[in-house]
């Protein structure tokens, strides 16, 4: 019985015949499943004509800018996110599809989104260079599974050297289970996660643990200029969530100092008399929005980047309190990550209006991981191989 | 000037004289900012006429199933959640109200929720221990900055193991900066973290690191009967996600292993072909429906509990995916832990579906950790010390 995949050689060679330079092969059924010899026929007969395969056993490609989509799903299956500055490079289709439907709920930007499947012909490392060329992309998020071929780590190092925009890879298939799961998922090679995170950091880029931390690092390298962050102010309306928020920064090597003398006088003197003013600073429950504007306003003085929890459910605060927020970051040009947590329309309408200009999470860990982010690529440890390239992000 | 916290202790007292047996004190401004005395003064002037104090420094109480209600704010500024088997004790006041807030947009019912705040005179441990006495509530979750008094470790210990049901706890203020903080939040005491956490082991609770966690192993723990979890079947609609999740339970120290000859077999007849079979069980995004229906079925006759990726993006999936997913829970009533990633309608449709059911996330991360709670309270480990505590969840 003939499946889709036996007729794709023959497909892909007319095709070459008849004048296309390239192929999306969806098909599953190579390498994947233990049909090597087809997949090589598949490429084999490619090329008779000059035609580059990208798959097989991928769903394609998203383009928001062009509007090339090749996922072939309504909407009310699959959102499509808006157009934005992240570049989404995924080795399963399915996730793909499912990380930008994502991405459309949480208002997230995805210009370009690439699912390069099996690897047969075109891998990871031509799809990453060619997005190191399209200006509108200002950072690039990778989902990878394995390499495919000997020698695809050395051209992925070449690969993420010769592209001067940030990088962020989240690697699946780490263990002995999910090894065997990603081999029979997209043909990927074994090799040891270990080996795997030695070349991410010769290679210079921010590897992260999920799909969502993929996304806020993404986000916040696109959105705020690398910068050294050696002290983070925090400032809170919740003092509990103030102190998480603390915790998960220290734990990502982040730290949280007191803020000088003169400036904890000013904040007394601006802020409730109950107020914890020494950093993180802690509005408390009884404050005001005006309150997230006087505490940025002194305290980015004297800190590299703000975290802000901005639970907004006391009586003095409101959707407004994004106001502050953002004219502090316009003033400072800092960067700023907000944790905001709850699901009523004015939590909603907070987030809605902070998030096209900054990084909004949820919890204290997916803040401090998107701000380790920024700080890696503001390191003077980066820029001492890479000095100058974060200017071609025109941020 | 008089502030709130200096009229308390008077009302308190006067209160006391017109018959009151317990009071809320929600005003700061105690020992959270130095005014020890001033909080000695406000248990003393109620214990002269048997008042018991909550707080100071606290919001107070809501109860789902009699209505009480101390929060005071719209329902357009915080959500409240549907009444269900999770009791919450919150030592902060706006994080009660912010999670609270969370959980009804999660639909996560909530039976109890408690701010204890400076604990002042009532402490976490009684009302854990009270806790322990209302039939609804079928697990405690805990977010503790740190204990206030001398001994409190100790009563912590016992009611813990006094309270025949789960608890999960969620020590915030671990490092310098954040215990700095919570000093100045509630008065919480230094303690190292590493104390907490060998207490929290001695006292058989559930540790997690942060607040969603905390509502994940909770609801887990309520929905769930704790049970031994040696082998998990992993199914999913997206290869890529099957992957991370076998990451993600590998790493909580939970086995995917590779299903029997003869089960893999059956499901190579009743799945498509190039669906991967051994576990994690990959249906493909060509599959359908009937397809989770399928693999549970199969799987769970060799599997402890099921982890599913349903990715519904593909053509052949829907939500009535949900159904063959909860008719395979109704069968085998093993713990399912769902993954869904999306923000599409019909996502959303699908996760209403099921979370009225089961545990549903959009981490493998989360749903490792859920599992594990379950785990923690099934294993014999535990059960040496507690056998037969869990028959008073009636589940």
């Amino acid at each position: 019985l003939a499946t889709p995949a036996d007729a794709a050689p023959r497909v892909v060679e007319e095709a070459g015949q008849a004048g296309a330079k390239a192929a999306i092969v969806v098909s599953g059924g190579f390498a994947e499943v233990g049909r090597r010899d087809l997949e090589e026929e598949l490429v084999k007969s490619a090329g008779r004509h000059g035609v580059r395969v990208t798959g097989p056993n991928r769903i394609g490609v998203y383009n928001a800018f062009n509007g090339l989509d090749t996922m072939f799903l309504p909407a009310e299956k699959a959102g499509r996110p808006p157009p934005g500055p992240i570049a989404f490079l995924s080795q399963s289709g399915v996730l793909m599809t499912a990380v930008l439907d994502w991405a459309a709920g949480e208002g997230i930007g995805v210009g370009i989104a690439v699912n390069f499947g099996n690897s047969s012909d075109v891998t990871e490392s031509d799809f990453l260079r060619h997005l190191g060329e399209v200006e509108e992309v200002k950072a690039v998020a990778l989902h990878l599974e394995g390499f495919r071929w000997r020698g695809d780590a050395a051209r992925f190092l070449e690969a993420a050297r010769a592209v001067k925009k940030p990088v962020v890879v989240y690697k699946a298939g780490r263990g002995a289970d999910s090894t065997r799961a990603a081999a029979s998922h997209t043909a990927a090679m074994a090799g040891s996660y270990e080996m795997y995170k030695a070349l991410f950091k010769q290679a210079g880029v921010v590897e992260v643990d999920d799909l969502v931390e993929l996304f806020d690092a993404a986000k916040a390298l696109a959105v705020y200029t690398p910068a050294k962050i050696e002290k983070v102010l925090v400032v809170s309306s919740s003092g509990g969530m103030g102190v998480q928020i603390t915790d998960a920064l220290n734990a990502s090597g982040l730290s949280v100092p007191e803020l000088p003398k003169d400036a904890q006088e000013e904040l007394r003197k601006r802020l409730l008399p109950i107020a914890a003013v020494a950093n993180p600073v802690d509005l408390t429950g009884g404050g005001v929005n005006e309150h997230f504007g006087a505490a940025l306003e002194v305290g980015l003085r004297h800190a590299d980047a703000a975290v802000v929890a901005a639970l907004i459910h006391p009586p003095g605060y409101g959707e407004k309190a994004a106001d502050y927020i953002l004219s502090a970051y316009e003033k400072f040009r800092k960067p700023i990550v907000v944790v905001s947590f709850g699901g009523s329309a004015q939590t909603k309408a907070l987030e809605e209006k902070l998030r096209s200009r900054l990084v909004v999470v949820n919890t204290p860990r997916r803040a401090a991981k998107a701000l380790s982010a920024v700080a890696f690529y503001g390191s003077e440890v980066y820029h001492r191989g890479y000095e100058g390239w974060y200017k071609h992000k025109g941020g």
